[in-house]
């Protein structure tokens, strides 16, 4: 097991698969956005999953394709609703061209995720296109209750933790599902390295909603600050609108709310104001604790696979190295 | 065979699979554009096709409403990208919701097609999800080309007729290929039936280009003189340019090239020159002829399918009835 191998087989696969097809102004995008970085955390965990379970991480390179460019397609969607201008330090798609190119190329990348599975045989193919389809719609679910929580005072940190379990953790659990799915492993151990996955990927969204608060603006690719100026209720802001005292209540309420003049020094003062009410209410310690909280409870599933000590240490390693990170 | 048939036992199908789905705000547009009408063309050949080739239909109804849910997700996003206010006589998407709404539930509904196919055991699933998936990434193709096709001036007829082919006949003909799937039809009987779609969905495109011009504004459900705003070079429009003398050719680029203002009599004025342009031109009759072409090529494929007679009188009939509609 050996994540760097994993994630430069990969990079040469992605590579290689560079789709160069007409018409241009499609394929253009998509090659764009598949190129210009990003972790390949999705893809490694397919990767990981099917060594741990066969000895074979290459069988699954098509199934790890297919969960990274569907991510990117959500990333492409989802930046057009956002409105973000930025993307792993980069101007979005809609950006650098227009929201159209997005919506389009973004379509074809869902579809060529499902092609991708066209390598696998016709059981092996069922498996994961149903298991794809089942989490790209619950991808869509979240997204549209990230976008519903925007618009809504009465958010509760449960909601929200079930918000990015669906947003951002089902695909982190069916990445490595498909791995095991490639590797022929039985359904139950299947879904034990799911359910590692669905907490892991809760730990992690709260790891990257810290870093948009607290992330280094040099390194962290998107723009720093960034959930704050379109009013997403994060774990921040939730735990902040628990502890705090009635002032600090009331000044986050009115940040939220108030549609800000969108001028710069307008939105430097909001993120300021409000980062400096979450340091003084310890969000930061709070955020911490229940990263580990999440990780400790993706650390229990570990206990029912049957795989060896090393893929179990490798497992754990890959989390702990994930939650320690700063982009 | 009896189409009128297949038609109430589709809408009685798609009626039951209402979504009725959380969160609301995903699922209701759905909803919406799957209920506002529509002639479903498309999940009746799915139908017909099945029906012909084991005389039961019923088991390609999942089939059908996978093929009618993409169809309504490419309305969905392509009347965004064309800003279009109106589909079937009612509010888009986005018009009635936002755009973030209708790229949204757009997504969804294209997850959504391909689960519809999990009805299949897995090696008629790989068939029709593969089939689907080479098809769909050609509609995006089709719609890719029809948008590059507005800012140049250098169009052909025969590129535009490839266009088209992309972009509407593909799906006609993978809607009849799957009937014949679900029914286990050999493959070279398939391809016949999907070569009969082909060219009645250039001769359909075609007839839907010239009721947007020539349509009843009270029946017809989009805006007639739609592409003529949206500067699309239609057939009608290439074919006037070709015939047109130097006078109407110029009247034609300066109209097409022009951003013109957006005011209402600005636009009837446009409208109104342009069709003139056309008619003077006789371009009706010439996309008449050029329909019947189309009509008569996928008649021709009739003729290498092993069906009863009263199969292929059906499938002239049906698209007689296409050629001769005025919505």
């Amino acid at each position: 097991m050996d994540i760097l191998q994993y994630q430069s087989d990969f990079l040469a696969y992605l590579a290689s698969k560079k789709t160069l097809k007409e018409p241009k102004n499609l394929y253009e995008p998509i090659d764009y956005i598949l190129q210009i970085g990003g972790k390949r955390i999705r893809p490694m965990l397919t990767l990981m999953a099917s060594d741990i379970f066969s000895g074979d991480y290459k069988k699954a390179m098509p199934a790890a394709l297919a969960v990274e460019v569907f991510h990117n397609f959500t990333l492409v969607h989802d930046d057009i609703m956002d409105d973000a201008p930025l993307r792993r330090g980069h101007e979005t798609v809609h950006e650098k061209w227009d929201i159209n190119r997005g919506i389009l190329s973004g379509d074809a990348m869902l579809i060529l995720a499902y092609q991708y599975f066209e390598n696998y045989e016709p059981i092996i193919f069922q498996k994961l296109a149903q298991l794809f389809s089942k989490t790209a719609l619950e991808v869509c679910d979240g997204q549209q209750l990230d976008v519903d929580f925007e618009t809504r005072n009465d958010v509760t940190i449960a909601q929200y933790i079930k918000m990015i379990t669906l947003k951002t953790s089902v695909l982190v659990a069916a990445a490595l599902k498909m791995g095991a799915i490639v590797a022929n492993a039985n359904e139950e151990q299947a879904q034990h390295l799911y359910n590692y996955g669905l907490h892991l990927g809760v730990a992690f969204q709260l790891q990257d909603d810290y870093l948009d608060t607290y992330g280094d603006p040099e390194t962290f690719g998107k723009q720093v600050g960034g959930d704050i100026i379109e009013n997403k209720k994060t774990y921040l802001y939730l735990k902040a609108f628990e502890v705090a005292n009635t002032d600090d209540k009331e000044k986050l309420t009115t940040l939220y709310n108030n549609k800000q003049e969108n001028k710069q020094e307008n939105i430097q003062a909001k993120i300021a104001t409000v980062s400096a009410i979450f340091t003084k209410n310890n969000i930061p310690e709070y955020t911490h604790q229940l990263i580990e909280y999440y990780t400790n409870k993706s650390f229990e599933s570990l206990a029912h696979l049957n795989i060896s000590d090393t893929a179990k240490s490798g497992l754990r390693l890959f989390a702990e190295n994930l939650m320690s990170r700063k982009v």
